[in-house]
């Protein structure tokens, strides 16, 4: 066998099960032995933006890792922005970039670059092969390295001759590093420290937004009566009716302050402690108010579910059944115009059993997340690393991951620009992927920011570089030219409608919401 | 003023004109000095690609630099593949990428990464801004860094609280290292070469592919009766009617073998010395023929334009009229069904005078390139790096650079699907491109590689990764929902109809041509 069939015999006996991939003339031996060794679907993506947002989304909902095939420096530095947030999200992701072969580098052909220094910005593992025998093992390392701990994103650059040569065999799974254990001493200082009744919050994050994670916490501050919060922008959080209703924290640094104003003790539970997510003049980058005592009980790269039963545990906490206020029932669907506060509640009503919400709407998903804690259990995915452009190929990779279920990619029009790409794929592998654009035709966000600055009237410039309204973008057209049924809705009547068909009938649905705010 | 209006003054008076700009929150001060301080056109790019590969094609037509404007790690890293591609044209372009405020980087805020490890990967010259008052002098060496030599990439990172902090005044331009001089040593030495009269030719690369270089090497040619070849994937090459016509390497290695063969001297003229765009098992990645010097006259770095001139007036060479062969003419414009043998003649025949041609056809482009030296003046620019995508935004870039011009952009559908946002752009700058969409929804390059590499009936995942055909994508519903008016076309008369409208229209229409083959 070559070293490109050895590496697929390996990452199928190490439990990889797809490849999301863009490949070009280097990689083309790993796409024949795609071919010839059964195991890995391989998933066509038109932009490598979308392939590693589509392995992140796949790592979040099933922590494992998907690979995805790239094409030299160019094709990691166009993943690269998705990868950012798959970092941040601390999915595994396995990323097989092809490499001039290794006789062919020192030509310095045209797309020739410094792959490696590329990839050490986004990957915590990071390895060039050097020969097709070795090919096999660095498989292996990488397969592990992406499992290993809380997850992480893995990249193995391959040159095509190493692909090309022989190899001996394929190499077996290695075992990836559990999580670390939180020493007991820890557990029981965060005892300690809540059993003084001072004003507490548990800072849920990473995996301590799983159910399991949620629970312990629930028992926690039944006993306890301290707060329950979760980062602001989950990976991957378990939601819905008969799950513990958990606040968020806010977005921008005074929001997130006067939510923290008056604790004594912050418990970091999976979550680092709270920053701004710019730095703004006048406000600290630190967000833990001042008085209040920073706890760590779980890094995000410890096991913070078994943690927090551990906290629950030391506290004698009871199960919990029913304890932090429970929705049951999710909110009226409204009606009206679309807006921030009326689109959240439509969607929320409507949305299937078991659906996927991946949010990359800023403003909008502020007005559905709070509505949507009674809706039917769902996974709720937030932008981790603030790259927009995750949604629609996160969106996908979530499909992929789990063919049952609906998801829904709650999408800025901005962001949405960056990777529309996505929805072809969707198109192409009949994903039930439901896209909601809020059609704002600006960069909100950035008015909002400009406001925050001051800047009571920004400048012709200033107006026009977060206006997207010259030309309008038209929705159901680029969806339609990429192959995915859309329409076009400005009231929340149509909404319903709209979302009801698209949850109905099989294959991606775009919807474009024409926002009369937001 | 602030640092930011300190770099606007400073841009301005170093002569940049343009800022291709998809700003964040950490680049807002700079969007409102671009408001406050007059001189510098912004122009919204809905994709970091767009921006880069517009700076690419604004850089190769008027050697001056174009500001980009990136919000952080992801915003360079989406730039980072056009960007890749404007290192290998030496094209001058200064990337202005928005950081973090200083005290704010050790937060680990999502949005953080290692800016400058990415910057090193594309650029020549990387700089951090370390205080408001140095932003002006680090602004004026990265626009002569640009300028310097043949012209490069500047990658200048600008914290935020340096664009917001207290600047004392601008900056005076600083003067860019001019090319390189040629030692006359090496002038005699190829001049002696070319006396000998055995078979040899020059390979023209970057500047020598503008007129005087031509003219130069033409002069050459008709005193020494060698043959004269342009490199592959020029960056910019003036051409047409009464320009001397001039060969082009091939791009696969064997047909640049056959080329080559028989020759005892290679002149490099600007170019590299050949080699083959991949390493392909059992070919070498040197191209030269065995038996031919390889006589360096002057590298891309030098100044090959004097160069070529020094050697004409050291073979004693006359001025030439005409001596390598003109076309008056362009090629008749045919008929029939869409081929590559067909578009480009149709092309060829329409174009108007002084158009700028931005070619990333691959296939369909090599049946245009040689029916066109009878073509009305032109420019032509091609896919230095190899990264696809370069197409849109460059086209969008030449024609900010050139208002009085039209730009065709000869666009494969692979290519194009990267970086469709730049036709946004093109429709609200109301831009005179036109796009010329090869519609062969397949990655051909891959199946001809495929097929080159011995695999004479593909597997099913093989052939499923290079179809782009399920679903058809639709580039009239592409191009209408980004504001740019389209029409598809399966033949001849069709497009010869489409492009005399496109070329009478001002603004910019997209032209699907439905290949027949391709």
């Amino acid at each position: 066998m070559n070293g490109a069939e050895s590496l697929v015999h390996t990452a199928v006996a190490a439990g990889v099960r797809v490849c999301f991939a863009n490949p070009g003339t280097t990689e083309l031996d790993l796409v024949r032995a795609l071919d010839d060794v059964p195991g890995i679907r391989a998933v066509l993506g038109l932009f490598e933006g979308v392939c590693s947002g589509a392995a992140d989304g796949y790592g979040r909902m099933l922590d494992a890792p998907a690979l995805t095939l790239l094409h030299l420096g160019p094709g990691l530095s166009n993943a690269a922005a998705n990868l950012h947030n798959a970092r941040r999200a601390r999915s595994p992701v396995v990323n097989l970039v092809g490499q001039h072969a290794t006789w062919h580098l020192g030509a310095d052909a045209p797309l020739t670059s410094d792959i490696a220094a590329m990839a050490g910005t986004v990957s915590r593992w990071v390895r060039t092969v050097s020969t097709a025998s070795q090919l096999a093992g660095d498989v292996a390392q990488a397969v592990a390295s992406a499992r290993g701990g809380a997850g992480g994103v893995a990249t193995l650059i391959v040159p095509a001759d190493c692909q090309s040569g022989d190899a001996a065999s394929p190499a077996r799974p290695l075992t990836a590093e559990p999580l670390a254990q939180v020493p007991v001493e820890r557990v029981e200082r965060t005892a300690a420290a809540l059993r003084q009744g001072a004003a507490a919050a548990l800072l849920l994050g990473g995996r301590a937004l799983r159910q399991r994670g949620q629970w312990a916490a629930a028992r926690v501050a039944a006993r306890s009566g301290c707060r329950v919060v979760a980062e602001v922008f989950p990976a991957r959080m378990e939601r819905g009716a008969g799950l513990p209703r958990i606040e968020r924290l806010p977005y921008f640094p005074d929001r997130v302050a006067a939510s923290l104003a008056g604790l004594r003790t912050l418990v970091q539970a999976g979550a680092a402690a709270p920053v701004s997510f710019f730095g703004y003049g006048g406000t600290p980058s630190q967000l833990t108010p001042e008085g209040c005592a920073l706890l760590p009980l779980a890094s995000p790269e410890e096991d913070v579910e078994a943690a927090l039963e551990a906290l629950a545990d030391a506290l004698d906490a009871a199960p919990v059944s029913s304890v932090l206020g429970f929705d049951q029932e999710p909110p009226p669907a409204g009606e009206g115009e679309l807006t921030i506060e009326s689109v959240g509640p439509a969607l929320a009503a409507l949305q299937p059993e078991g659906a996927i919400i991946v949010d990359e709407s800023g403003t909008t998903g502020a007005g559905y997340f709070h509505r949507s804690s009674g809706s039917p259990r769902h996974d709720y995915l937030a932008l981790t690393g603030g790259s927009i452009g995750m949604g629609p190929p996160c969106a996908l990779g979530a499909a992929i991951a789990c063919p049952g279920r609906t998801v829904v990619n709650l999408q800025g029009d901005g962001g949405a620009m960056y990777t529309l790409q996505a929805l072809w794929t969707q198109a192409r592998e009949s994903l039930h992927v439901v896209t909601l654009v809020c059609a704002n035709r600006r960069y909100r966000i950035l008015q909002l920011e400009l406001a925050r600055a001051g800047v009571a009237s920004p400048g012709p410039l200033s107006r026009s570089l977060v206006d997207l309204s010259r030309p309008r973008l038209d929705w159901t057209q680029l969806a339609g030219g990429l192959g995915v049924e859309a329409c076009s809705v400005e009231d929340v009547a149509s909404l319903r409608k709209a979302l009801a068909r698209a949850f109905a009938e099989p294959g991606p649905h775009l919807i474009e919401m024409v926002m009369a705010d937001g």
